[in-house]
C-alpha cells in the first residue's frame, strides 16, 4: 500500500524507478540545496517545488520534516568524508595537501549549508551534533590511519590536538572563505596542511 | 517610584545600597551561578531564589530575562577578557604563558558557562554571537598589542591566523576539561601558548 503513489507515477508516463532510488536522487538533491541554504531554510516545500513531486509524496520518503533534515546532513556529512578522502598517492605530504585543498574546496561550494552544520552542531541540535562529531571523528582518525602518515604518534594527547587542529582549520577556512585577507588558496591549503606535525609535536 | 522597593527593603533592616551596586551584586551572582550551568537554566526565578529578593524586584533591574541574559554575558564576558590580561611583566612568551594560563583557569571554573557561551555563539543567538565575537576580537587584537609582543606581522593573513589559532585553543581546552588524556595544565598552557609564533610563520 506505501508504495502505491510511487507505482501510480511510473503508470502516468514518469521514469520508472525504485522507492530507493527515488529516495538517493532526493537526498542528492537536498544536499545540492542546502549548498547556498542553511538546513532551517531548507523546507519539505522547496524540496517539493525544486523536485516537481508533492508534498505527501515527500513525507512517504522521508516521515517529517525532522527526519528529511537528519537524512539530508547525514548524506552532506559523508559526502564531505568521501570528497575529502586522501588520494591514493606515495608521498604523504602530498596526500595530506590534497585532502585538505578537497576540504577547502568543499566548503567554498557548500559553504552556507557547512556553516549551517557547524552551527547547528554547536547550537545544541542534538542529532546535528552527533552526525557532525562523528564525521568530525571520521575524518581525524584518518589522520592516524592514512591521510598523514607523517609518523604521527597515535597517543590521546596527540589526538587531542589533532581535534583541537580540525578547530584550526575549520576556522581558518571559514574565515577565509568570507574574506581570503590576500591569501591564494595554496597558500592556505600548504599553512593548514603543515601546521599539523609541528602541534603534535607540542603535544603527545 | 520606581526605586521605592529598594528603599523599604533598606528601612526593613537590610544593608541600603544604591540601584546601581545592587544590580551589579545580581550581575556577579548571575555569573557565578552561571558557571555551572548553561545560560538557558540561569532563570529569573534562580536568581530570585539565590538572592532572596523577589522576581518583581529583578525585572525591576533588568527588564525581562532577555536583557538579564545579555546583561550576564556581557559581564561574564568582561570578566574573561579581565581575568586573561596579560600581566605587566617583561618577558613576552612568559606574558603570553601567564594569559594562557589565566583562560585555561577561566574555563575550568567556568565550564558549563562558557561552554553555554560558545553553543549560543554559534547556534545562532544574535546577541551572544555578538558579545563572545566582540570578546574575541578584544583577545585577538590584544595579541597583536601586548600579549604576545613575540614580534608577530599585524597583517590581514597574520589575524586570520590569530583568529583560527584562538578556535584551536578554545578547542583543546574545552576537550582537555572534559579527558585531559594525561596531559598535565603546564603542558597544556605550553602547548597552546608556544604553538602561535610557528602558525603565524606559516601564513602572513
Amino acid at each position: 500500500m506505501t508504495s502505491q503513489p510511487t507505482a501510480a507515477r511510473g503508470v502516468t508516463g514518469r521514469v520508472r524507478m525504485s522507492p530507493e532510488h527515488r529516495r538517493e536522487q532526493l537526498l542528492d538533491l537536498g544536499v545540492r540545496l542546502l549548498a547556498t541554504r542553511s538546513y532551517e531554510e531548507l523546507s519539505i516545500d522547496l524540496l517539493a517545488q525544486e523536485a516537481g513531486i508533492s508534498r505527501g509524496l515527500l513525507y512517504h520518503y522521508f516521515g517529517n520534516k525532522q527526519d528529511f533534515h537528519e537524512a539530508v546532513i547525514r548524506r552532506a556529512v559523508q559526502d564531505l568524508v568521501e570528497q575529502t578522502a586522501p588520494p591514493p598517492i606515495d608521498d604523504a605530504a602530498e596526500r595530506m595537501l590534497a585532502s585538505v585543498r578537497a576540504y577547502v574546496d568543499y566548503v567554498e561550494a557548500n559553504h552556507e549549508g557547512y556553516l549551517s552544520l557547524v552551527k547547528g552542531a554547536a547550537g545544541g541540535n542534538e542529532t546535528v551534533r552527533q552526525l557532525y562529531e562523528a564525521g568530525r571523528t571520521t575524518l581525524t582518525d584518518r589522520i592516524f590511519l592514512e591521510d598523514a602518515g607523517q609518523n604521527l604518534p597515535d597517543t590521546p594527547a596527540a589526538r587531542l590536538m589533532v581535534h583541537a587542529w580540525s578547530a584550526l582549520v575549520e576556522d581558518l577556512v571559514l574565515s577565509w572563505v568570507r574574506d581570503p585577507a590576500g591569501v591564494s588558496k595554496d597558500d592556505l591549503v600548504l599553512a593548514a596542511a603543515s601546521s599539523l606535525p609541528g602541534l603534535v609535536e607540542l603535544l603527545h
